[in-house]
């Protein structure tokens, strides 16, 4: 059986964590012959706990620090495809992974504004040489101001979590998602948990059957 | 007064970290009136800990392997930029790096063949919107061999203490020298640790002076 990847993506608050899960449940009942892997980034590896401290952390505005997040999550996405996604391919299994590569364009295109000429084509091409693409990449679209809301009440929100912030995100996603129709699937994440699992795990039969 | 940042480079058993040390203590002698930083890359923080962990750990040949020790230290360069070189800069410190982002690009260099085209100017041009330029580096030429016979006491010898890859390490040094010749300072570093220092420390005081 041959492995495939599929990546799920979108703003903070569109939802896709908690259908992440309800997602890979279904998965797993409907298709029992195949081994379904859930993962994320960041990973919950050394480099990624590094990282999620940081994300946690004061709002540091130094160029410099923009830099070393970039990094980090470069690096973090290096092990995850070493430590999970190239051998659970390896082994034929459907591997879903919350977040991915493409986060890392959408957000870092954003803050690196300023920093290096036009970001999200550099960090595009910096991953080229040696990412894994998804075969399909789910791509939760949501209102910002709805997304915010619905994170609003969240203990300890990230840096990432501002309004203006997350609109520039959801255009340099929305860019991603017109440039390359084949591999994106656009799902509106206004609709209830139930509706929006139901169009997921649709989205990943037509892939896997 | 205005801070001067000094770099230390050249391949394992070169001799300059021995040097590194001696230096820092006979510049603060000779020019009290400077505050002297001496720092060094990996750094001891967070980040650099994982690196030197990694460093340490058993050879991986994984493409993906190479490309996160590539960005483990990029984030590592960034996050010494912002904890210690540019403040120390900024209060008018001489800084003197014993490894800096040159070691990154002479290293990496030679390990990612073959995953990226051309990694040494690909490495260059990852630095080259964020990097802080040395005014001067010291590069401690000399033979693979005999730095290999230096080293090869040590405990714990790292994947990158070889003679074939000290060699190519070796050959991209000596490009970067050949290209920079105002900023690269050559000095012979087969001869005894009192003679190095004491070139060293005049190399110093030609600029700072």
């Amino acid at each position: 059986m041959e492995g495939k990847l599929i990546t799920l993506e979108g703003i903070d608050g569109s939802g896709k964590s908690t259908v992440a899960r309800e997602l890979v449940s279904r998965l797993r009942e409907l298709v029992p012959e195949r081994r379904w892997v859930l993962t994320a980034e960041p990973t919950q590896g050394e480099v990624g706990e590094v990282l999620r401290a940081r994300l946690k952390g004061q709002e540091e505005e130094e160029p410099v620090s923009h830099m070393e997040e970039l990094f980090l999550f470069m690096a973090d996405h290096a092990d995850h495809l070493k430590r999970t996604i190239i051998p659970s391919l390896r082994e034929g299994a459907a591997v879903i992974s919350d977040r991915y590569a493409d986060s890392t364009v959408a957000y870092q295109g954003i803050t690196l504004r300023g920093i290096v000429p036009d970001p999200l084509r550099w960090i595009q091409s910096l991953l080229k040489p040696w990412n894994v693409v998804p075969a399909r990449t789910l791509f939760f679209a949501i209102d910002p101001a709805l997304a915010l809301e619905r994170i609003s009440s969240r203990e300890g929100r990230e840096k990432f979590e501002r309004l203006d912030f997350l609109k520039e995100v959801d255009e340099n996603f929305e860019l991603l998602v017109s440039e390359e129709k084949e591999r994106f699937k656009r799902i509106d994440a206004s609709l209830g948990p139930d509706d929006v699992s139901e169009i997921a795990v649709k989205a990943v039969l037509d892939l896997i059957r």
